[in-house]
């Protein structure tokens, strides 16, 4: 995004929805909210940097001295209020609630606001029920216009060429850590500006385990190995997941893989406006089911990428949401088979006139590597 | 750490200080407090994890079936309740709560714990107070053992050795993030688990933003560059800055760095067993005034350094905890000049019965690089 006029029209928004849901005040965090409506945010820290939207009104902003200059140079539309280390954020918190407490309505809490926060907004705000601010952002957030496909279509391709560069070497004899040391500095190398999560590679028997991280163990002959990592372009993040295999694969990965391949493209294939995310779900995991694998399939088969690597919508048994143009979310159907191996194919696809348009796009084939 | 008779320590540890705060039952979510007690966390995420300790009886843990082999593995002392992507978490956690609603005592929230969970928490303990877990955890946490202290040692050796490789080589034509990705890449191949945090590269007047991280501007003879960087190491943290210059520096450049250093050195000379926060604050700060850049250290001097990269305790005007052998923080003077330049200089050190450890050790000098 650039400018106050973005961020004008975005708090905007937040304020109708605001009305339609009966809230007060919403208050943010450093978050990829924060950034959506003013475009700067950070890593949330122990320092309170909190933006306050009103329903009607200006919007606040109180903010440590050390991001004072950072705020002021996005020129967000809102008031703000400098504290210094060793003041008492706590209590300027409060003056600016004190200023905003017009109506006794509902106040909205960023969802992934730290509870060190929340509960200095609950004693500024006493007496108030409070709910979360995904409630009016998550609809706003899941619909990406173009400039925002664009920036996941970026974060995509340089996904899509680290995997061709790392794959096209040896990976046999590296441990986890150091093949996604190689895959991260590949996407750096090739423009990302930072990685969107830590990267995931699990080898051998970890590759069971699906959100085992990466850690010393050393990649061997015959091994599978999951590999799930992604970039950030503009702070829109890629999210890839594909399979490989050190050497021949044995019959069994074999199947299990061309299974999960099924089962992917079964739920891209249930991508079509209006449809609800609960049947991309059933797609991919009635295919696994017919197979014989549905047990092994232990998660929901996809979630909302954007500003954050996981957000709306998701993809999952029960989400009667329908799907509409612009939601960009993973695709992501695995099978486990715990102390032996794991198998998981993702690409992000965002939802177009005429269905799925995946945002990353090397091949799902169980390619061997040496 | 390793298993659970470690883990049962720290749970006891933790259940004697809810005793002295008159807490009933402490609440963790992924976050660095649950790997120190049950050696298993994660990045936080969407999904509901949370780790329930009552003061009395076991503790409970809240978990989402994918991460339910990997705590499962940690063999924590405690019971394992599993919920399926699709359920409701919250009514799990209701249930579970009950359980452990015996004496209507405080209940202490995780201080990271996301607002979605913390109002589930809230609803599933109707009536009660809360307040952080912090005050528990905080004095457990902040004086190392011989364990935590070797590995924040290692992660300040991984540093100390990037730091040498990547300005060995020219930087001027790289732009930011390529330097901060040649650190990463050096520290992954040195051996971290991980980047500690996102690397910060600050060239030219971006060096005067003391939270800027890096971006896109190349990196020009002339420049001061700030590196403000560190990795992980059995999840312990290293965090250090050096400030660099592109070529000869100006007089003024030289002068202020002269200036930090001797404020980084006042600092690391107070630290003596007994002595408070704020003195080692106050002496780095005196230097600055002294040489008249007081209002250009517009930051504390330092943070606690260990599973977070921030944590207590906080050497800051105000703070007026007095060190024990074992903590572990970093002091890092900086002075910043809008639109020139800053200069920070940034060691973590540990406090042993002779003062100041530094956990790196690579010179402070303004070093000139190509």
């Amino acid at each position: 995004m650039s400018g106050a006029g973005t961020a004008g029209a975005r708090l905007d928004a937040v304020r109708r929805g605001m009305d339609a849901a009966g809230a007060a005040v919403a208050v943010f965090g450093l978050s990829s909210n924060m950034r959506y409506l003013i475009g700067f945010s950070d890593e949330p820290g122990e320092r309170m940097l909190l933006l306050l939207v009103p329903r009607s009104g200006d919007a606040e902003i109180v903010v440590p001295e050390l991001y004072a200059d950072q705020v002021e140079s996005t020129s967000p539309p809102a008031a703000i209020h400098v504290w210094t280390d060793g003041e008492d954020p706590g209590a300027l918190l409060k003056e600016v609630a004190g200023g905003l407490d017009r109506d006794g309505g509902r106040i909205l809490l960023d969802d992934s606001l730290w509870s060190a926060f929340a509960l200095l907004v609950q004693d500024a705000f006493p007496g108030r029920s409070f709910g979360l601010a995904s409630t009016v952002m998550a609809p706003l957030r899941a619909r990406k216009d173009e400039s925002e496909i664009a920036a996941l279509k970026r974060a995509g391709g340089i996904a899509d060429r680290a995997y061709l560069e790392v794959t096209g070497e040896p990976v046999s004899g590296l441990t986890e850590t150091q093949l996604a040391g190689r895959l991260e500095a590949a996407m750096v190398e090739g423009g990302a500006d930072a990685i969107a999560f830590e990267t995931l590679v699990a080898s051998g028997p970890n590759s069971a385990l699906p959100h085992y991280r990466a850690g010393s163990r050393t990649i061997r002959p015959g091994d599978v190995v999951i590999l799930d990592y992604g970039c950030r372009v503009d702070g829109y993040c890629s999210d890839i997941s594909r399979t490989i295999v050190c050497g021949p694969p044995s019959d069994e990965v074999m199947r299990v893989h061309a299974a999960v391949r099924s089962a992917h493209l079964a739920a891209r294939d249930r991508v079509v406006l209006g449809v609800r995310a609960e049947e991309v779900d059933a797609a991919a995991r009635d295919v696994l089911t017919d197979a014989g694998y549905g047990d092994r399939f232990v998660h929901r088969t996809g979630h909302g990428v954007g500003l954050d690597v996981h957000e709306p919508p998701y993809i999952v048994g029960g989400n009667e949401q329908r799907l509409e143009r612009g939601m960009a979310f993973s695709i992501e159907p695995g099978a486990y088979f715990a102390g032996e191996f794991g198998v998981r194919i993702e690409d992000v696809v965002v939802v177009g006139g005429s269905g799925a348009v995946p945002m990353t796009e090397v091949p799902h084939e169980l390619k061997e590597v040496r």
